[in-house]
């Protein structure tokens, strides 16, 4: 065999193999759905509703936290986070310094393992996702996250900081938001009945 | 409207509500895939893969656990479970007094909730399940376990117990054997090299 023939066919299988690794991907920028989140040494765990917007960088959280529905809105380019409590028309409007982390598989993730959540013997029976790890310097936590292979869509996260350990599961997510209106905050919170803390 | 058609349009609704309600329901019996079982304290993961048959009540497990294979059959109606280490060609035998835990949902289980992990929008982003929670009398744990709503498969299990948390995560599974000599102990078992524990 020529040797020109060998260094193509050993680049077309390289290629193929690369090909099917699967890369870091971004969710789509609307999405709405539901998500749990467990703090590791109780065991204890908070679910909540939540609408993101990846292009304006904004999150709504209606979290069902002992009995009482805790309202958030989250907006990261403005810095500004609203608890909003829709029983006496009032707002907490404070300070968000914390940064925006995208629904996505950072492009410096390091990609683990493939596997199906479920089975694959027949259809409907499970979902086929990737497994990736990494590091968010700005926490000094490590993530090790699992993201749907079709659709690129959160499933879960293991998220380690040197304060505490998380797991994050999501669930029922849909592309788009059904109320646009769901990231601006009520007339009631610009109003009189909004008190500042710290801004 | 005659009272007659008011009953059976009420009888109607409440079938019709009950048939939408998932029931508890038992894995296929003979199934292979893999495990992930972290312990809450730690977040320390233990991964392996497992073959279970739920008809002779057998568990095989091959466990990488820190860099060394941990091998182990389990036969819960023998009672007996066998440590293998090919490497050296031995086992270790010892009495399995854990009572056998099917892969099922208990006909007594409690229907929590249904979700997707995952999105629904379209094919092949996520996966049906059914949440569930109930007792384990024998070790007065509670578990709240997911299964598919296709096939009723094992997704994951949070098990509390009075000694400790557990998460544990299915994965890859296909039903079916692909060697049923898995259940089988290898002849050395059986031969001068078997060190017996307490049986």
């Amino acid at each position: 065999m020529q040797p020109i023939t060998v260094v193509t066919i050993c680049l077309c299988l390289a290629m193929s193999i690369e090909a099917q690794r699967p890369k870091p991907c971004v969710s789509p920028p609307l999405l709405e759905g539901g998500v749990s989140v467990m703090e590791s040494s109780t065991f204890k765990v908070t679910i909540s509703l939540f609408s993101y917007d990846g292009l304006l960088k904004r999150f709504r959280l209606l979290a069902n936290a002992t009995g009482a529905t805790q309202d958030t809105l989250l907006l990261f380019r403005e810095r500004v986070q609203y608890r909003i409590f829709y029983q006496n028309q009032t707002c907490v409007r404070s300070a968000l310094d914390t940064p925006f982390r995208p629904l996505e598989v950072p492009p410096d993730a390091q990609f683990l393992n493939q596997l199906v959540f479920g089975g694959s013997s027949r259809p409907g029976e499970g979902v086929l996702v990737n497994q990736w790890m990494g590091k968010v310097p700005e926490t000094q936590g490590t993530y090790f996250s699992h993201f749907t292979q079709f659709g690129c869509l959160p499933i879960s996260e293991v998220y380690y900081t040197p304060k505490s350990n998380w797991l994050i599961t999501y669930f029922d997510i849909v592309s788009g938001i059904r109320d646009p209106n769901v990231f601006i905050p009520p007339p009631f919170c610009e109003e009189k009945g909004s008190r500042p803390e710290v801004l």
